[in-house]
């Protein structure tokens, strides 16, 4: 359903299906916001025009261990698929290969990204820009986007180890949350319009700026992800995004970087299986919830038990894909 | 002389030089905790039998983009520098290259291993992984090390930007240091052996351990440099080291990986020319100090100034170099 909800708003089949998959496999591993609670921001984007959601991604391959896709103005999870047979192909033939998407949408959670990878046995990292929401270096205007990064890698004894992270001390809708509910954020989340720290979710949305998790560090790691996702891959800066031309668009036209790598060739030998002794090692020290653990957990049980969805929720979605 | 006090403690004459160029490097660019500072630390290690000074690195290229070097337990610099030339061939070949160097000692900075590369027009990611210092995901033991990441890419109006953070939220060295001053550290810095938050020096450093930067986000950092410099390299993990075996022994003997790019081979056009509207964009919007500032302005003034040298260092430099 949530698939003819898309169809009804401009998507072709095809894409539809593979945007659906993502939106229900959030819902499934209990990642709300990224699930059905998505779909007003998806419609309203296509609504406005902004996004082509019957887009048709073009793959080049300009040299022998990258790969490029022009997502044509699409979501890039249709870009993705378009190129995921021939990016795990080269990696397993190269060794490792880079996946450069430009022109793309991204308005989901980056571990579906990579978890698929990281399943055929590959390393994979992938980053995403997006639009100015974040100020670094002791700047006072925002100039970086939230840019998130995903990673999983194979283990021999269990499912893959996936993170998926912003560059963000918060994400944005963290803040909108707070707003809405009257509450203020804690301190080093954001700054308001002339640059001093802020609580007020208002001062930090309005004119203000999100900042980078653990301080400049952070700040490294999202100037990184601008650098592949956008002028590596020839997709835009996100303070190149033109969204706000286009009233009720929520995603960020922008670029997106994915590094497979196949431990099978390289010099590590049992690569999955010495991963495993590294999360042994961590779990015995304590750490009792490794990143994905809630994720698989949820998985399971909704694998079992089916996903409950709200009577609010279902209505809503069917009024979408009905149009009633 | 810096060569000369390696040569003395059993380095062979290339790899002396190698290292010694790091050590000068560090000191020219103001860079002192891996300057003249770390000169004790790298005889100590030398004469504890732990490192091999003299050791000749083996290449090989076992898949397409992926370059291999066996370190055979000498320092990491002497193992880059066999590998440099065929691993920028590589990369200008097949749009990337790994480079998965195990069995090596790393005592320096990383940002000399990854700005060269830059001035060459490449993108350079390098992680290298070591002892484990750090306590990840709520964990009460370290199991993971310090784990620096350095990044550089090319800029087309100045020199790279580059950068070289620890996974850690401060440096041991710094805990040290207070140590010694009698100081407290900060919150967040570290845990007790009872994996308490602390601010004593000594609890953090006697079975303690220290703090990711940015909580579970630089987890997941830390967690991706043992992947990459340990498990796919075939390096060893930081749980693995066995320096404690060797009385005065400061490094760790573990692995690096190296991720190199060649952005005139993929769809992104004029790549350097495009970040250097990005750093643009960010001095624009009042960052007034870029990574690798402060250490370019530094090496502008040491190359018309020159390098002073306290007298204390240089006597005791000479006294390692001469034996006197």
């Amino acid at each position: 359903m949530i698939g003819a909800a898309f169809e009804r708003h401009g998507m072709s089949a095809r894409n539809a299906a593979l945007v659906a998959a993502v939106v229900a496999a959030a819902e499934r591993d209990g990642a709300a916001s990224h699930g059905l609670m998505r779909m007003d921001g998806y419609i309203a984007t296509l609504k406005s025009g902004w996004v082509d959601g019957a887009a048709d991604p073009v793959v080049t391959q300009p040299a022998p261990a990258i790969v490029a896709v022009d997502a044509r103005n699409g979501f890039a999870q249709v870009a993705l698929a378009a190129v995921r047979d021939v990016a795990a192909a080269t990696t397993r033939q190269q060794g490792l290969a880079a996946v450069c998407i430009h022109d793309s949408h991204h308005f989901a959670a980056l571990w579906p990204d990579v978890e698929p990878f990281a399943e055929l046995g590959l390393i994979a990292l992938t980053v995403v820009n997006a639009r100015s929401r974040v100020v670094v270096w002791g700047g006072r205007k925002k100039t970086l986007g939230t840019n998130p990064m995903a990673f999983a890698c194979p283990c021999s004894d269990g499912p893959p180890i996936v993170w998926d992270q912003a560059s963000s001390q918060r994400a944005q809708g963290e803040v909108l949350k707070a707003r809405l509910a009257g509450r203020s954020v804690p301190e080093g989340i954001g700054i308001d319009a002339a640059g001093n720290p802020s609580t007020d979710p208002a001062a930090i949305l309005d004119g203000g700026a999100l900042l980078p998790f653990g301080g400049h560090k952070g700040a490294g790691i999202a100037f990184m992800v601008e650098v592949l996702a956008a002028a590596m891959t020839g997709g835009r800066f996100g303070f190149e995004d033109e969204s706000a031309k286009f009233p009720g668009a929520q995603t960020s036209r922008a670029g997106q970087f994915l590094l497979l790598i196949d431990p099978a060739r390289g010099p590590g030998g049992d690569v999955p299986g010495r991963i495993a002794s590294l999360v042994a090692m961590l779990r015995d020290a304590g750490a009792e919830r490794l990143p994905g653990d809630a994720r698989h957990h949820r998985r399971v049980r909704a694998a079992r038990d089916g996903i409950e969805v709200e009577d609010v929720a279902y209505a809503k979605l069917r009024a979408l894909a009905e149009g009633v």
